[in-house]
């Protein structure tokens, strides 16, 4: 299905803006910018080269500029912030929701962090406090604690004339409102379709709904998601370790985090964060880029060590210098198949200690049947091209050993890694390409060396 | 953030779901099965064996079993399905969503899907086919027909009096009230914190919202889910051409969207489809998996016979032998860097005619600064170990080569696949790796050849 997200070429908003400033117009331009959603707005600021995107960052008023900073990449957001001072910094961070002024807060200078502490009224300080004091990466570090709650033993008319009361009050995405005690335990939720429903003369007690389990605060945000998804949720109840409801999620939140794994998922293979700015300036891009090649050039180079191992073997047989990559990349490919699906299996919490030793299994099996495969296509190939038979069943003898061990490795490797708390979408790929490679060239080389020469 | 997905190793629910059949208890089983939310018991179905699969599926009570169905992977679904009898369908599609009944229907035999038609009353049957009459990739294909929509110059008061009476009617997730006139065009939204909080002798006209723009039927689910995120939406409407509202796409089946668009980018660079079912059986991921294999067979041939045609010359110095995989490994790394982060960049909607040629330039400049960088130690590298300048000199030059290649490559490939049709999330790979392999063996065999010989 998602095969055709369109490159959006013709995007006219974006175009009329550039028109715009190219024209000098920046009146015009500003109030086009600020015309948008603060999520349109941070969305065209990470489509702009840097020198673009702070002249547009200037047009962008102070009424919006909290809420787009929010929205931003993490990458962009800390460079437009870098190059705000104190008083900007206070500004942007006025009226904003108390999750939104947490993540903010998180990524500030310490002195900073202070000042826009002392300036909030005392609940509010201590609201942000309550957040500060959990992991990001937590229900705790997701929720916010702007609920509305209503006590069970209320009439439904009594919660309509408090609504009425708070009106614009009332926090964005709020479905459902939360029934605590007296004592500020969770006990169940009354949906908004609940109330407008149902007979003013009933109390909550009698139409809430015991459907929405609590999250407690420290179940870490990739649960968070998985329960919003199979559960259908809006927004969802936060307790402490008391069974005391101290916030809530929202599905916006929930939203960003799925997109955020799936993202560093994909860019992790590549040994890039999810957060990187596409328009980053040339020598961050190289900087944070060249690690990871040096990364890899020590693989290559390991490779090539174990290759050198055997130059007089090649010397004598040099049809073995060209048929070698082919053992050892067929073993990446079907490695890195391996690899991807544990490490969505991973991600998806499909993975238990249950299933483990039937997934080894499983990928062994298809890992051999294909290497049967194609060692025998090889094979074929090889003995032709070369006109040697021999050539060819030693080709076929190194693809069979390359490829069952990079199934193994493939659904080994991910799994021993997340145990070890390494990054499986990270480490995974370079881990294995070592030793695909290094299985491809010593297994070929190593078998010519035995039985050809 | 999404660092720490947890294992979920102890997932006690499933261990006791286990101990249960293992002991025979299957009315508990089946109990314990039913009493969870129908997502869960989805993501229980897919996380098992096969044989596992299909017996707790035989538990799932008819009840839980359609919304079971439309919440499974493509791949597990359509393997329930096949197993599935006729009546056994219609009685699992029975009191389905429209939307999700659409989805479902679009898996199933055409003579299946007439007897469920069939068995619609008009209005049902109605919905449904407009609904199939949008590509399954389409806001249209996404949408549910079943909104609940008031007149503008109706009062609160009869709103609220007209919601009591739908009562359990009223659809899942509603959020917003759509606002039609009489012909049935979308005017805008009356959100039910609106609806609570005002007087009950406004008239919708006076406190309904402008806000939450109409969707398009035909626009394409990316750019569905790009709006939904940077509005924070929960539930918007759809249009026809003609401004009429005809459905509304709900927050639930755009999280689908953003985590398929992810996993897709995700297992598509194996070759992976994003619906690939863990537990397949050995044959059917064989045979899928074999083509990729194929399909890298072909681009490993390639890269050997561009080898071979040096033959020679690695007969007279057999250290290029050993070097050659560094130049093309390399390649490959720079190139699957820009590669990820052009195709993050198309997905995001952030590449436009405007800032293609910027980004073409931006990277080509990281690609050459950071051959610059490896080419200079590698070149120390390789000369110190084959004690000979001209070898460095020259594995440096290929890498330059094959680097600010790649660099290219990486970016203008995936825009190009796009602008013809073709997926770049699936294609871009293994076409970037046989640019990087070949340009790497014959840009440093060719240069050997000609000034080493």
């Amino acid at each position: 299905m998602p095969d055709q997200v369109p490159l959006q070429l013709g995007n006219t908003r974006l175009d009329r803006l550039h028109l715009a400033l190219e024209s000098g117009a920046l009146l015009q331009a500003g109030k086009m910018l600020n015309a948008l959603h603060p999520g349109e707005i941070a969305h065209l600021l990470e489509s702009l080269p840097m020198a673009q995107r702070e002249m547009i960052w200037e047009l962008v008023n102070e009424e919006n500029g909290g809420e787009v900073l929010t929205l931003l990449a993490d990458e962009v957001r800390d460079d437009l912030i870098s190059k705000m001072d104190v008083s900007e910094l206070l500004a942007a961070t006025e009226g904003l929701d108390t999750d939104d002024l947490a993540d903010l807060v998180q990524e500030l200078p310490r002195t900073i962090t202070q000042e826009i502490l002392d300036s909030l009224d005392q609940q509010h300080r201590e609201r942000l406090e309550a957040i500060l004091s959990y992991p990001e990466d937590t229900a705790g570090g997701l929720m916010n604690p702007d609920t509305i709650t209503v006590r069970p033993e209320v009439t439904l008319d009594v919660v309509m004339r408090y609504l009425r009361r708070l009106r614009d009050k009332i926090p964005h995405q709020t479905d459902i409102l939360m029934v605590v005690n007296r004592d500020g335990k969770y006990l169940g939720v009354l949906p908004l379709t609940v109330l407008v429903t149902h007979d003013l003369d009933d109390t909550v007690a009698e139409v809430m709904s015991l459907d929405v389990r609590a999250i407690p605060a420290n179940w870490d945000d990739g649960r968070v998601a998985n329960r919003f998804e199979q559960h259908d949720l809006i927004s969802a109840p936060v307790i402490d370790e008391e069974g005391k409801l101290i916030g809530r999620i929202t599905i916006d939140d929930v939203v960003d985090v799925i997109r955020e794994e799936g993202e560093h998922q994909f860019m992790g293979q590549a040994g890039l964060s999810e957060d990187e700015d596409m328009f980053a300036p040339v020598l961050v891009s190289t900087r944070r880029r060249a690690l990871w090649l040096g990364i890899n050039l020590l693989t290559a180079l390991m490779a090539s060590w174990v290759i050198g191992q055997f130059e007089a073997t090649i010397e004598k047989i040099v049809a073995l210098a060209v048929l070698m990559p082919i053992v050892a990349s067929m073993g990446g490919i079907a490695g890195s198949q391996t690899l991807t699906l544990t490490i969505r299996g991973i991600a998806l919490g499909q993975i238990s200690g249950k299933n483990t030793r039937w997934l080894i299994l499983k990928e062994l099996a298809v890992g051999s049947l294909n290497s049967l495969i194609w060692a025998g296509v090889v094979a074929v190939i090889a003995g032709f091209w070369f006109n040697d038979v021999n050539i060819g069943l030693l080709i076929a003898t190194a693809m069979c050993i390359n490829l069952i061990l990079a199934s193994l490795t493939g659904t080994v490797l991910p799994i021993a890694l997340e145990k070890l708390g390494i990054d499986p979408a990270l480490a995974g790929s370079v881990l294995l390409t070592t030793v695909t490679d290094i299985v491809g060239f010593l297994s070929f080389l190593g078998l010519a060396t035995l039985f050809l020469i």
